[in-house]
């Protein structure tokens, strides 16, 4: 049984930021309106709902958020599915889009992706960012997010050397890149001292090497490819979409410096797509963290192991650089509302990929988005292309 | 393109009630190691794990149960993915393990649901299952799901003049099926007076009118057609599996006595399988008051409008009557663990199905099971067949 190719027809995200007074079902619903509205559909034609969302429920009191989208937008009594997999929930919601219409069970699928944050405090915020480790074995001991990746951090400076200064330099280039999109909660001109010298967080990370905690809400409108088109704005190939899992507790994993669900990910999609890693344009990855993105680039295979540092601070992550990561700012500037970052991700790919975005990567034809959860519990990784590439 | 057959070769369901020491992931990993081993299949097999939960997060600080359950069950890096629909969160899960089948995705895929709630106090349960509800429009009028079901009751024998003693008859029917299965929570032999003596919870539902809250999960263990039976329990075929959405607010329902959502799904679902509501020999729906089970079995189109009362009183839904419901007990007596109970549907289903069932409906070739969440936000139904019906 074969499914059948599919497109990108229309993307949209808010500003990611704070919308204290925007109820979180509405922000999705502006993302949801703004992607149908570019694609040119009629939302009679909608044929299934998937929402990204992780801690709707912990942080607003709000769940069925898909079921609530389709209601305000007036869509049919289509299937509404909200899929929860921690920071990766968005990227599960396109894979999910993308089947149901690969599978022919509808011609039209929608994936909307929000969270609501910025009102939380730092203790309830916590704890709820914190329901993607397992209860039982991982957060009695007092591990927290920026606690795992500074691990993280450390082991990759034993085992390959890298620096501080690396490692800054990917935050540099992130927090500049966020400074042009504008979209982007937290762009910012920064040298390395600033960062070596903002708060510890979890050392060797400092403020600045940490995502903030955003409120915003992306969608993406996938059709049949030989439906894609309808709308002005041009159609963007998935020539991949794979969700993977790895390890749900530290002790499953041989190596915090690589996550294998992120490895697996990616061999499937080069796979999928018929390409190698260096036939890449751009890559929009989850840097939750600036470590992380030295990390997931290795396991995406885009650089040997241990050369995602010197990469960075080289330059060749840069746009304009061999090949740029995060030319959006990332999560660490754009912000990083859970459920509706790995649709972010795409929405940003697709701005490149059309030619139209803020920090345009020239002749982009090829992309690929990196979604990760938890402690790589969840990984969705996509590769999107123009048609004629 | 069309989708392939599928079939059911495995099923469990933990006992319903107080797990208290046993943790939420742990619960769900119970019953799918039973649903496997029944199956006998190996673990390397499965391509997809579909986990129904509504608030484990709001309730026990635990998300990204679809990983953490696959960990622990040794799967391979598939795609896991927590679904959510508030009620209907099992019933979706189920669809979806059908569908990652039925379009070749996979060979086999695993549904899991799982709820833990007896822990938690009266307020903190009621918040979270309020979750349900869309929190601008509903919630601050201080309305809760027994107000709801209040107001169908009231309105349904205002306009069909059903009765007490009627809406009764379903308790007395569902608490005494409950005696005899030995996974049900609260089995009871119960007398009219003794219900309408009991607690007022909201005028007119009273305690023994309302489903209990519980502990537990069910598997389900979902195979192309053409490789069912490598197991030696009977398989089981799915005829049709349907998810849709209804109103998300009050305000949206043209009437309280009927959910669009179930209508919808029911209507879709007969079609699939190519049979009416009268081919049926027993159903399995969503009682999660007693009013409910009225309501949803008029949706449901197994007797004209109005008539529900009746038929209960009458004694045609008891095994043994012209279509035995919720012979299982129900959620009003088997419990409702919430993300499980979708799939404790199907479990229950395919034992009557097998003959294997302690409320056993005789010559059981033909069953429905429904699933309905939040304000009639999300519904699933499902058909499923003997191979040789």
């Amino acid at each position: 049984m074969t499914m059948r190719p599919v497109s990108i027809s229309g993307v949209a995200s808010t500003p990611f930021g704070a919308h204290t007074d925007v109820p979180i079902h509405e922000l999705a619903v502006r993302a949801a309106r703004a992607a149908i509205e570019e694609a040119g559909i009629d939302r009679g034609e909608i044929g299934s709902l998937y929402m990204g969302n992780f801690i709707g429920g912990m942080l607003t009191g709000q769940e069925v958020l898909a079921g609530l989208t389709a209601d305000a937008l007036g869509l049919a009594n289509i299937p509404c599915t909200k899929v929860e997999g921690a920071c990766a929930s968005g990227g599960i919601a396109f894979r999910h889009a993308c089947l149901a219409v690969a599978s022919g069970e509808c011609e039209v699928a929608l994936a909307v992706g929000v969270e609501k944050m910025t009102h939380a405090s730092t203790a309830d915020m916590t704890a709820a960012l914190n329901a993607a480790m397992d209860q039982c074995a991982d957060a009695p001991s007092g591990l927290t997010w920026p606690g795992l990746f500074g691990m993280g951090f450390r082991l990759h400076a034993a085992r390959y050397g890298t620096t501080r200064e690396q490692v800054s330099s990917v935050v540099i280039k992130n927090k500049g890149n966020g400074l042009s999109n504008p979209l982007a909660q937290m762009g910012a001109e920064l040298d390395a001292e600033t960062i070596s010298n903002s708060k510890p967080i979890a050392d060797p990370l400092r403020l600045f090497d940490c995502c903030p905690p955003s409120d915003g809400a992306a969608a993406v409108l996938v059709v049949a490819r030989e439906r894609a088109g309808s709308g002005d704005a041009m159609p963007v190939d998935v020539r991949a979409s794979v969700q993977t899992r790895g390890a749900a507790r530290l002790a499953g994993h041989a190596d915090l410096t690589s996550f294998d669900a992120t490895v697996s990910a990616a061999r499937r999609a080069y796979e999928q797509a018929g390409i190698a890693p260096s036939d890449l344009d751009f890559v929009e990855l989850h840097d939750c963290f600036s470590i992380a993105e030295i990390l997931d680039s290795e396991d995406l295979g885009l650089m040997p192991r241990g050369h995602g540092g010197g990469w960075a601070l080289e330059g060749r992550t840069r746009v304009g650089g061999d090949l740029p990561i995060n030319a959006s700012g990332g999560l660490l500037a754009k912000g990083h509302p859970v459920g509706a970052t790995g649709l972010s991700q795409i929405y940003e790919a697709v701005t490149q990929l059309r030619g139209e975005h803020p920090n345009q990567v020239k002749n982009a034809a090829l992309g690929l988005t990196h979604n990760l959860g938890g402690t790589g519990v969840a990984c969705s990784v996509s590769i999107l292309a123009r048609p004629d590439a």
